[in-house]
């Protein structure tokens, strides 16, 4: 079988064999429990300490602000309806994006149901919140703000900094930031930032799956989705997940230590697979903001007069791996809710990609996916 | 350093190779997000079919009945919490015992504080709720009855299926049980037992940490606890942990092999273990139910004249590995609410010991322990 390039990092990344080998150690000689008050539960304990040191410095956090959690999806279900549930003794209001990751957007559709008032905001041609936009809906019942850092299906980066300098005239409203795209990647300075809540995954920075954490700024105040022990400091009940956490750590300490050659680096992948591409095809459309309002790993193109789906399989067959939009709900042949926030025509909305970019990728493999892409799209305009 | 010997397998497991093999295996071979609509996705999303098959065939469920989710804690959480949820339109009843996981009395505690009615049940000198008290305790506002099958503290065995046949007669109640400490350990057939929903953990049965399973009997409304996406039948989003839920189906396989044996091996180490330190000690209460009333893995002794913690500091200094009660709150030199529903005078309260039992254990170093205990607790009497 020929090699194998998988472009859809922003789906799942593979393991670092430093990772793997510190879930295997934590699996098989560190096993213990650490809330066990013997010495094999402290041994443990001490694992995740260390972790959470590694996840707090990659976005200047103090380590006592980083939750463990099961994954994105649970700190931002925790991050929103924590908030909420926080608030309950009067009418809450959100505001939002209509570009978020399902586990915000669908949560707060449900927040919505439940008689919450919600403000979806729209996004420019580029994916773009406008900071304006914000400060225009925000009321005297706002209790939250909940943006994207990067998103997932474009790579567009939202002015974070900006909403949160807004959000510092109002000091009752909490800013939660999905950073699951970025962490690892962007440099953000969370103190600075104004953000309240950080939602970080695991398996996006080539960690492990089921992990993630929560960044909860000192002093912000937030109900736990999750009770029973006293695990993370009362704020998130069940046993450790010691070998996860720790696998995030070693993924973090290490996406650390790339950060501030990410972009370039990855960057440079993402711009020579655009321009190999477009040399070769034309009526190719990027959706992806290429300057710096996008991140350097994802790549979002449409191809007029392509089912993205019959392309995902062709390449498929030909070992290229890459998605239609978000691998979220990608099952189903649904227009993506993020492309169409766009505003895109449906031509580019049917024949749309997304190539997700990671530092295991090689130019090698980038001219060899162009050329692949650029061949199959050729053939079935053809037919 | 001499042999080190692990008797708080109720507290966590060590995993099993075939396990660790299986995790390692989806870490590098098979990390494709099941979402992906790519080959790597499909396989991805087959091994967790398979995985889904395993933990099924242990309660003889039906695939689609299991939901895979971050663990014990998730899983009673969600069975609480989305159960409540489900039936907002009308004031609500919950029925609970006092000995249960912090998972599940916290929740009802924390859902008692929000308006919502809480019966938490006595139980008898043997840790045993009377179905009697569970049928009395009815009311037309019942919405939930959530008792343990096997307690963590002293392996008592709740009366599953006779209060499974009591509900019987209650169509609109749901019948919550916490299977965390006999899953894979004790037989129970799901279907016959009237059991709506049961909680699973992984590393409670060699498998891995983070990961668990909620069943969920066909027909049973249930709201999710996290909104996102369409992951898992649309009940919990987040992408899948493949490793985790491989992992736990390995683990569930191989219990599921040792299943019809468990009680025999297991029950005839603690036994074993329960005679010697009798025979050598006086002054020893049994806090557990050794017949078919307790479950084999757990022993609860209260050595009298003894502080636990000064005991279990002295074995962990011989290489020996207890608890004191439960290890999500024994870093708090509480009082156990478990052994306080027993009606424990002070002295047993404080001398009490957990002694949690596995397969990977010996009779050899069951005869090391008892000795080193009887040494020990003789030791710390002379003083």
């Amino acid at each position: 079988m020929e090699k194998e390039i998988y472009l859809d990092n922003s789906a799942t990344t593979k393991a670092l064999p430093e990772v793997l080998e510190t879930v295997t150690e934590m699996m098989t000689k560190n096993y213990g429990n650490p809330s066990s008050p013997h010495r094999m539960g402290l041994a443990a304990e001490q694992v995740v300490r260390q972790a959470r040191q590694s996840v707090a410095e990659i976005i200047g956090a103090k380590p006592e602000e980083i939750f463990f959690c099961s994954g994105g999806t649970e700190a931002n279900n925790w991050a929103i309806q924590g908030t909420i549930r926080q608030r309950r003794s009067k009418p809450s209001h959100i505001i939002t994006s209509q570009v978020e990751h399902p586990s915000v957007l669908k949560t707060c559709q449900v927040l919505e149901q439940q008689g919450y008032q919600v403000t979806f905001l729209p996004v420019n041609p580029m994916g773009i919140v406008d900071p304006g936009d914000v400060e225009k809906a925000i009321t005297p019942d706002t209790v939250l703000v909940s943006l994207m850092h990067v998103n997932n299906e474009t790579g567009a980066i939202q002015p974070i900094p900006e909403v949160g300098e807004i959000l510092r005239q109002h000091p009752n409203v909490v800013f939660h930031v999905d950073g699951v795209q970025s962490f690892g990647k962007l440099p953000l300075d969370i103190h600075r930032s104004g953000v309240h809540l950080f939602s970080v995954s695991g398996h996006k920075i080539h960690g492990p799956k089921g992990i993630g954490a929560l960044y909860v700024r000192a002093g912000t105040r937030l109900t736990p989705l999750l009770w029973g022990g006293e695990q993370e400091g009362n704020l998130r009940a069940g046993t450790e997940n010691v070998p996860g956490i720790a696998g995030l750590g070693t993924a973090a300490a290490i996406a650390g230590r790339h950060m501030a050659d990410f972009s370039k680096v990855v960057g440079e992948l993402r711009n020579s697979f655009k321009a190999k591409i477009l040399a070769r095809l034309d009526r190719v459309k990027v959706n992806s903001p290429m300057d710096s309002l996008g991140a350097p790993h994802i790549l979002n193109l449409s191809f007029e007069g392509i089912k993205a789906e019959v392309l995902l399989r062709m390449l498929q067959d030909r070992g290229i791996f890459v998605s239609t939009g978000s691998a979220c709900h990608s099952r189903r042949n649904r227009a993506s809710h993020v492309l169409s926030a766009l505003g895109l025509r449906k031509k580019h909305l049917e024949g749309a990609l997304r190539f997700s970019f990671s530092l295991l990728n090689t130019e090698a493999e980038i001219s060899l996916a162009a050329e692949t892409v650029a061949e199959a799209v050729a053939e079935l305009r053809s037919f």
